[in-house]
């Protein structure tokens, strides 16, 4: 059986989960206290980082070298365009979020707010909530030039990108950090994306001693 | 005609740099002080960073993102293994350097004391280059374990994981912070690949009031 070791709210994770659900492969769910850096885990991944994906004797990290891996292991339905070009927009999205998104939104919500409290680090510092939730505008007005023009965040079809960009919104909704009434094209997107059964796992997602607000499961929200 | 908007010490500009060469490719350099974040500057990427690569009608960002386009459409001689567990491989190298190394190492050696002095942000934190230094030795370890089992690091191929790590190393190599002498196999690989053509405008690099130790430049180090 595969194996995916995971936290529920780490975006990296959560892009890993549903290009597995998308393409239909089935894997365990194990959770993984990554910050208490057991040896059995550095074994696993010595990046110390997950999520890490066993798969038929493999032992993979590195969010987006996994998901290119399952693309091209069970190439459908598709994540990535079949043209060269449609596939740099998709791997430039997935580094926008991945990259510039997580640091400058990512890290200084949800990480603040969330992870601190689970590995008992302190309180969340309030200039860098302060900075993230004023970056996060930025972030949106991007994706809602972007989404004026497509269909989706890389171009008409459902991408890899999408799902990236999903699975860092979806970790902020959990803390409230996401203003969807500042862009109708934005909430239309997510709630295509959060209606796809590869999606409800994630919104039945529980961190001890923090309850998601009512609309983050919900698919009318 | 191709034209790279980078800065001289910045591993994702070189990674592009080397890429760009090893394909012999053409591309006209331009310096960009990207921290000054000019309106023409962000027109050309909205990310605000380098490098940025103009090429037939297209402005292409993200290191990673250009250099698998570039692969795509020159895959001679190739920087990527054909079998699928090789371009994985290839692809988690090359998040451990840009990510990993690049949080724990590069910043906070490399732009405490290069960066800050180019855009005038203040004095490096000596906490910051001491964690720098001792996180690299680590790093290297990892290299050298690497190494003791393959002919490059991500196989007995020469690929884009090794240009990624060797544009890393490269700027550090700048500021005197790699210990060549720790691992034999590190400093083999490296005298490799810094005696590649591709590598020869780079090691001409100039930081104006900061210039190279000796040994930078030279093949035989």
């Amino acid at each position: 059986m595969n194996r995916l070791y995971h936290v529920p709210l780490s975006p990296f994770c959560r892009k890993v989960r549903l290009t597995l659900a998308e393409k239909k492969i089935e894997v365990e769910l194990v959770e993984e206290r990554y910050w208490e850096q057991s040896p059995d885990f550095l074994r696993r991944n010595p990046a110390g980082k997950v999520p890490v994906l066993r798969m038929e004797g493999r032992l993979m990290s590195e969010s987006q070298a996994i998901c290119e891996f399952l693309e091209e292991v069970a190439p459908t339905p598709p994540l990535m365009p079949r043209d060269i070009d449609g596939r740099y927009e998709v791997r430039r999205l997935c580094s926008w979020f991945d990259d510039k998104f997580h640091h400058e939104v990512t890290t200084k919500l949800l990480y603040e707010r969330v992870n601190k409290k689970v590995t008992k680090e302190g309180y969340p510092d309030s200039r860098n909530v302060k900075s993230g939730a004023q970056k996060i505008k930025y972030h949106l007005d991007y994706m809602a030039w972007l989404l004026d023009q497509r269909r989706w965040l890389a171009g008409n079809d459902m991408t890899l990108a999408d799902f990236t960009a999903a699975s860092h919104l979806s970790c902020l909704d959990y803390t409230s950090d996401v203003d969807w009434n500042r862009h109708g094209v934005i909430k239309d997107w997510y709630a295509k994306i959060k209606s796809r059964p590869s999606f409800r796992p994630l919104l039945a997602d529980q961190v001890p001693g923090l309850p998601p607000p009512a609309h983050y499961a919900d698919l009318d929200f």
